[in-house]
């Protein structure tokens, strides 16, 4: 998508989606939007544009380095595009929705911009679809959000798809608990991050042998579980460790095929969570495809929530391309009807508008693959 | 849509769509949509932000004062988010697809964002659906571009529309063939736009009978066209209201229901219109659902182009509500293939979290009409 004219006439970053890619993109939405409808998460539409100090409260407050701003002319408040749906979800919940019953489940899809693209990622506007389970605390909720994301990825020819569950609550609980804090901590986070089994021993004080066993045995679901006993580990884990079995387990017994790995260690991109989280991959697409995990919907005091949000250019780049549907051109003077019939079995029509052109000619030259002539269509 | 919470959580004239809204939206945004495909009108998605002088250029450059601007801090050019999306079709007309065969047929749906609501509407975003038919002079583009905005209406119910054509062009003709311009031109445009016969016949000067003549005629588009051999009009009239009499002619043909109407001195609002223009209303709902009209897709020496953007806000109080899909309680523990046997016929399924719970009593609290029990769907 990117080529010499659009840098020069668009904003880094920002870029025009075209034919066929624009209406495959909003069939993929929709399609992934009716998934989460039929399990009762009920679509919401927040504006692109809010006060910045709402859109940057809560689980918003890791956004405020990536939100746009902008002064608004028509009052004294600085306002934020936002770069994130999650927290204006949460707002949604906590205010308008405040009186419905838990758990509540919403949905959303739309366009969020970003002040800085990534390396992987150099867009600075893309489109997500997400879901938002608030006011459920229970392992099931942890498992609906998991499963669902893998459907709603499915439906959409998105398949191969790796599950990679964390629990970004149990490192720190372990580091806690054997008094490993400060700087050490914070370079333990990094090293285990990068997964550097060595610097790991080597920083890793009284919490090495726990955490070297976990980055180790880290890996396909049941294996990694099955592996935990084999690992001396502080009692404070144990309540976070049993519930990210138990979410393993009801999530394979709805998805026995699905591929589950869990990660013990990761915390990049997990800040604000504060329970079983997760990343879902596909193979043969880079990067992504979507990530989610339980949180507090509105800061630490806030609902228990979970959800996920996908990402459209990861989930694009995996999905099944839908069949073009024919493009019939219909020569000047075709009868309204004709055309009609034509567009009810799903076929495209393009209107010639010159009444003296050659038929053939116009429709080669348009693209189109058939026209219709005396009532008949031929293929050309 | 407005209530005191939103008031004061969101900046005026900026509205979250909740459910069941914002579902319906989408599912009428995309209806429309499928009519433009169609027709081959192809789907394109420009970025919600560019640079300010690309948004303002060419047909843009009405839109200054009702457009949000923004830094980009990743650059030093001032940013400009989108008020409309005619004039970004037209810069990937005239860029990324110049080389495509003519007439170009694109759509669009999308945000855009304006500084200042007004009073008749007060949102300050809004939704906007379209399509443009780009490199085509002939007046069976007009008719082709007016005709498709009504089936699109029709496809989400919105009938008992009526089309009403406008010529923008012809009145400055008119004024000019007869020397009437500069202060006497602006207060007659005013007059005509009020539709104030006594002003237009004290300012009219020598274009007073004339001006008289075509405002009162305007009206059923039939009798208004018969009517036109009673008034005495300069020749360089001529050819534009032939073209206009035929375009007619086009649409009672392929329309012959549609209650058509012809406003011959309507100005505002039609401002960088080059040819025939129109504005849809459906009876019963408050504005108008859409308008659109010929222009030059990038300024005075741009292509030929007509279509339309048709008005979101003013289609979902027209449009027909869908039918609402039973909502069924899953007790925890139902088999996963039972809730996906249900969703597969239309059914939404909310899944109970609670082992324990009463799955009537938890039923009713979710809003659920029915619920699953022992494999049977029970109303309750």
């Amino acid at each position: 998508m990117t080529d010499v004219l659009n840098t020069a006439l668009l904003p880094e970053g920002f870029y025009d989606v075209l034919p066929p890619d624009a209406a495959q993109e909003a069939a993929v939405i929709e399609r992934m939007m009716a998934v989460l409808g039929g399990h009762g998460f009920d679509r919401v539409k927040p504006p692109l544009v809010e006060f910045e100090d709402t859109l940057l409260s809560g689980v918003g407050a890791s956004m405020a380095r990536h939100t746009f701003r902008l002064m608004d002319p028509m009052g004294s408040r600085m306002l934020g595009l936002r770069a994130d749906m999650t927290v204006q979800v949460a707002r949604i919940a906590r205010s308008r929705l405040a009186a419905a019953p838990r758990p509540l489940r919403l949905a959303y899809a739309g366009e969020v911009l970003q002040v800085r693209g990534t390396q992987l990622r150099p867009e600075r506007q893309f489109a997500q679809v997400g879901a938002e389970l608030i006011g459920g605390a229970q392992p099931a909720a942890d498992a609906e959000a998991a499963l669902l994301a893998v459907e709603a990825l499915q439906a959409v020819g998105v398949d191969r798809l790796a599950l990679d569950l964390t629990e970004p609550t149990l490192v720190p609980a372990l580091l806690g608990a054997l008094g490993v804090d400060g700087e050490a901590g914070t370079a333990l986070r990094h090293a285990l991050d990068r997964k550097d089994a060595a610097a790991v021993a080597q920083l890793g004080g009284a919490a090495a042998a726990a955490l070297g066993g976990l980055l180790a045995v880290s890996g396909p679901a049941d294996a990694a579980l099955a592996a935990l006993s084999g690992i001396e580990l502080p009692a404070v884990t144990r309540p976070i460790l049993d519930r990210l079995a138990e979410v393993v387990r009801l999530i394979r017994a709805s998805a026995p095929d699905l591929m589950v790995t869990v990660d013990f260690v990761e915390h990049r991109g997990f800040e604000y969570h504060t329970g079983v989280a997760f990343t879902l991959f596909a193979r043969g697409a880079r990067g992504e495809v979507g990530r989610g995990g339980r949180y507090r919907a509105d800061g630490a005091e806030g609902e228990e929530a979970t959800g996920f949000t996908l990402f459209m250019d990861t989930v694009l780049r995996a999905a099944t391309p839908p069949r073009a549907p024919r493009r019939v051109f219909l020569p000047r003077g075709t009868a309204p009807a004709e055309g009609a019939a034509l567009r009810a079995q799903g076929h495209v029509t393009i209107a010639g508008l010159e009444p003296g052109a050659d038929p053939l000619v116009e429709a080669r030259r348009l693209g189109c693959g058939w026209v219709l002539r005396d009532g008949r269509l031929d293929e050309i």
